[in-house]
């Protein structure tokens, strides 16, 4: 085995890295950074810092990748309507790539040789770790402990950790696991194996149910600039404010909760369940706005290749050309995308009210069947007729074949 | 003007096809024959005819159409997930050509030599029943009353029908326009062109609003066989009695209500308010059942297509030669969709609470991180590896590049 | 009718449009410019401005559009791989909007206020014409005169044209019609209009036979800087220069002849004989060159938009929101396409010899079979199990199923 | 290691397979079974078996698929004009699954636990054989030496050869890789890896050089009935002497050679050369077929998924639920595909000289600018309209909102 000089591992102050941390140190016997991206996970980071260290952590970096996350992953995502297989908004697949992309970085100033992350090896998290170094950074050398290592589940974790001294928390004794950031928090394995059986009310930690949904709606405004959102109601937000109270708002009507039988990546099939109310209202506050002020074909391009997108994404080729050109496609989209969406929460529906832009496409006056200036109605006899020119010279032609009469073919 | 021996006109007993009916006959001075397709629009068809006869009618001619529809159209468009812009589930674009194709066969035999239709000329309906003529009956000559004649709009007609003494319903002087059928009502012009308002609560015939929807939630067991719902709870249903059933329990609990600017093939933008609840519940159980029994790209390769599909139906294209190949592409991917799903109507949410199949390709076990027979984790190393070799492979030469060193194309 | 105040057309000195230009005068009684664009139709366009003058013209305007056509539709064409129908190079479909945009470019500088172009009621290049019009000018007043002149065909305009003193030329009696530019010459109808028959060997203008071909080829180099060919051999070219000598070279060995059925957006088929010998040599050498330097992934992206390009090209939508999509994808896709192929000329034939770029991402070392430090060929195991994991599955599931055994469905 | 009982080697009588052989047997101490398939390689079938025994086989089994290699892989192929990055028509990746299949099919006959093949760990037939295997034989044990012995390239192998009596060819000491069925020739590797020179002229065995071919045309005519090609001339001729006939005329005319840097599966690049004669005059045909008697959005359709077809194809997943719905799509498709084709052979170059059918869509009445009754020119000034109706109100919206004038959106 060649010798390695400095682990950089992408530590998350769970059970499953703690572990790790120690023994990676234990087999490599070399310095280990325990890597720590704030994704908007919502916990107490220099708590962490301090497991870290306590387990052994050599060094301990914490990097604030919210806004990135939101800027340049979440709202394109949105931009391109990238859903998985109809329903998945994509919540862990797009905070993969900012947390390689900032190991590897991490990696590099700090001399690390090596990057080893803790997702197990039959899931799609390891594939969107392990493309993104592979993409940025390809001379690196990759550890994923959990399809090498003699532990075979969890309980084996715990037993180690008990073992050395590894604080657990209870969290991580729930029969099923939990990834979190400032778009979702997805839940799977364990109790949710089974895909007769619906989610337990318990597990949900964003969204109320829908029968605990207040009685009053909420109406909200959200006003776009180019494809982002920047407005809400009466308010200016930057990107982690915007998505942070869509969420608020989200869940506390119980919006955004998605439960899917999905295919990954590497093969099966495995049940998610996943609450994402912020990013649930955008995709259809954004959906809304370009139904006004995109043109028919882009905005048809642009659905043709969003599952395309979405397949990309989840799969973890964020960082690959072929997306950068997607990417660019949806971005060119959004020039005009500007302009204000009303929106109701409530009882779990995030229903439209209405949509307004000063860059709308849209005029009654082109739609009414009343005259106007622009539309003559009379173009419609030719414009249908020539549309349906090769369906009546098929029809003619295979009603010559089916009676049996001369065909007509050229130069026969 | 060529001489016009017997018209069959597509009558709906409104408003605007009994005014033409009456204009048809006094302008061609030929027989008419009005034509009353029934799909499921929950009218008084004898009271209908009544009418027509007494308009002017030479003959009527009254067609259920209603299993045609369903079976033929429906679920087809439902197996393949077709929806218009992400949202329409294309309830009056499916009944078009079911209707233009029984419109097609009446005028063959009763002797028909033109076919009529009370679609204007600024609206996706005239193309429908156009295309369905042209690839039908493409000799057939084709009568668009509004495109040509005098009236310019609804107060023409309603003029004209007190001048001659044609009935006019309180439906007819709603400010708004409306369609219905055994699959949707919808609704557009008038008070709902302006895309910043909401719909008003009272125009909704089928759907309760969700304030006013039960405080009790309705599961319910859809089985499905081979793609097609057989099955609800305990009954047996067959296509026409499942579609009103799923109608009146989603309509129940305010589920199916959809409020999109949409894009007109003629090439305006329009704004289209849609009550569909059955068919909302039954795309969602189609593809919480396809989750589960259909292969990964199979079901990929529908989803890519299914907004191609859509956007046909939309415009028209039923009977078309590319649509027959896609729907011939998604019956093939139906073979093995055979199941339960179980789903709960509630304040406007349709949500799943569970699917399960004989087929199923889906099993815990494969997806747990525990070992099993099928998947060997090691596997998973190579397979990374070499999804990203052409990755690392781009970003050696790209890192080379930029640092100026010898390339290392071959050959030069 | 609307008075028109000065009407600029589309003059190309031939027939059709001088016959236009003549009537257009007598039948609006207005000032008429005669526009004539510069393709590189290597005409004396200093004769034609003469016979426009004489014809009638109240004003002549010549633009030299021969750059803007190769840099900014040709070559992009050549990268985008934009074939038609798998064999149209597009050359007239190119040439239509450069066109177009100068001519409404001129009406806006001279006052015109209408735009008049001379192309057929039944063909495409009506579409390409006036859907430009459209983008660039949607209030400018277009006149087809094909479309409404009592005229009904060549006969007819050479009457007109001996009635009022236009001379004719001999092209203009040729039994078939001809569009030429500095990319391609088409020939159309006619004689040609049999599928049966090959054309005859004496239409064509810029290539010889293979069987008149020299018996010794011709190697050459060409260098892309991007995506865009800049050097020929030793010898740097700008665009123009650079298609020309293409051309040159590519007809005397015979390159570049197709003979197609091809399907016209207006809905019917026709039969197109084309000669393109410059392009069919750049679509060769580009497609060698991204071959080395594209990644797979990006390429295939390319590929399957590319007949969508092609076709999006063919039907007039140069202008279009989605092209400027697709367009940008492209040329994303460009940045490093930068190297040097070998081609050889020789009967007819342009065969490849060799392609070489400093930024290849080819290298003989991950291919063969022998060790390397990139690729492990144990990494190819987990590789092809896990792309097979749903076959396998699927096959499990399938036999279980033809056996009658019991079903592993989770749930059930 | 789990105990194997009898192993079913893929065997073609080669080098890498007889040392295989060899080794297999000295390694498990189990039967082995040779499993030789003729695809049209050309070889001595009965001194391969001779040499097999004499190499260690407990036994042999020939199987003659060349039938259904040509009628169900490269017919279908050819009408779904699947052709890898736009060159390669697929030889080898169409003869492996029929190769595969039938050892499954022989492994299950015979008793084999276990299958094993000669290809190489970098390749795609790795990937083709076992992604077969594993569609169809979900639970056999697969064995691939190249990717775990201890040979490191082929002088270990010819060593290992020499060493335990294992006769080898001249062919197997040539300094590049051959493949030979039916359809084609393919040559990779060695003398062939440096892209930047051509492939030397005596590689080739089946076509002349250009430079070679008779200076006289060899003239043929093509029937195809249902997109299958059933008469050469005047002869009817089955699958297998169409093709064989076809392969002898086109490489005596030097048709069909192609030299290719490819996109390998496993993610690297690499260069192949190919003869395939009969398949490209093929291709050649039933495109001209379909342009005259396909639908023009079928057509464009069938194009559009033509890339994706070819790569699952190049990729081993023939055996795919994906690839039946596509290979379903293209058959429906099909149905009308019936005439004549005529093509010259001709220096290197298959010309279309003629194309005709009963079912013809083309009619030059359509097409050409006379007037004719089912082609109205009025008619194209609203089709063009209304397919320029989206572009004209972007247009004035883009002028709206440059000039700083008041935007006119509804709502606002």
């Amino acid at each position: 085995m060649q010798e390695v000089k400095k682990i950089v591992l992408a530590y998350s102050g769970g059970l499953d890295t703690s572990a790790m941390l120690h023994w990676l140190k234990a087999k490599y016997g070399c310095p280990v950074l325990a890597f720590l991206a704030d994704v908007g996970q919502g916990e107490d980071l220099e708590e962490i810092r301090e497991k870290a260290r306590r387990t052994g952590a050599d060094e301990v970096v914490i990097s604030d990748l919210r806004r990135s996350f939101v800027e340049e992953f979440v709202f394109p995502a949105v931009q391109a309507h990238a859903v998985y297989e109809g329903e998945y908004l994509l919540g862990t697949s797009l905070a993969r790539p900012v947390i390689a992309r900032e190991q590897v970085r991490v990696a590099q100033e700090w001399g690390g040789d090596c990057v080893a992350h803790g997702a197990t090896g039959k899931g799609n998290d390891q594939v969107r770790f392990e493309l993104t170094y592979q993409s940025l950074a390809p001379g690196i050398r990759v550890l994923a402990p959990w399809r090498s290592w003699e532990f075979r589940g969890r309980q084996d974790l715990i037993r180690y950790s008990r073992e050395h001294g590894i604080p657990i928390t209870s969290t991580e004794e729930k029969p099923y696991s939990i990834d979190q950031n400032l778009m979702h928090t997805s839940y799977e394995g364990g109790i949710l194996e089974d895909p007769w059986s619906a989610p337990p009310e318990d597990i949900f930690l964003r969204t109320v149910a829908v029968s605990e949904a207040p009685d009053r709606p909420r109406d909200l405004i959200i006003g776009f600039h180019q494809g982002v959102p920047v407005r809400l109601d009466d308010r200016e937000l930057g990107p982690i404010p915007m998505l942070e109270e869509l969420n608020r708002l989200g869940g506390g009507h119980g919006i955004g909760r998605v439960d899917l039988v999905e295919n990954r990546m590497v093969g099966m099939k495995s049940r998610g369940v996943y609450e994402t109310p912020g990013a649930t209202i955008l995709h259809k506050a954004h959906r809304a706005l370009e139904s006004l002020t995109l043109d028919r074909e882009a905005a048809h391009l642009k659905e043709e290749l969003s599952s395309r997108m979405a397949t990309l994404i989840y799969n973890g080729f964020w960082f690959s050309p072929e997306m950068k050109m997607l990417l660019g496609l949806v971005q060119e989209a959004q020039e005009r995308v500007t302009g204000e969406v009303k929106v109701r929460l409530y009882k779990g529906n995030c229903t439209l009210l209405g949509r307004r832009s000063p860059l709308s496409l849209y005029d009654p006056e082109y739609a009414t069947f009343e005259t106007d200036e622009v539309y003559s109605q009379a173009d419609a006899e030719g414009f249908i007729r020539l549309n349906g020119l090769r369906l009546r010279i098929a029809s003619l032609r295979d009603g010559r074949t089916r009676q049996g009469r001369e065909p007509v073919a050229a130069g026969s």
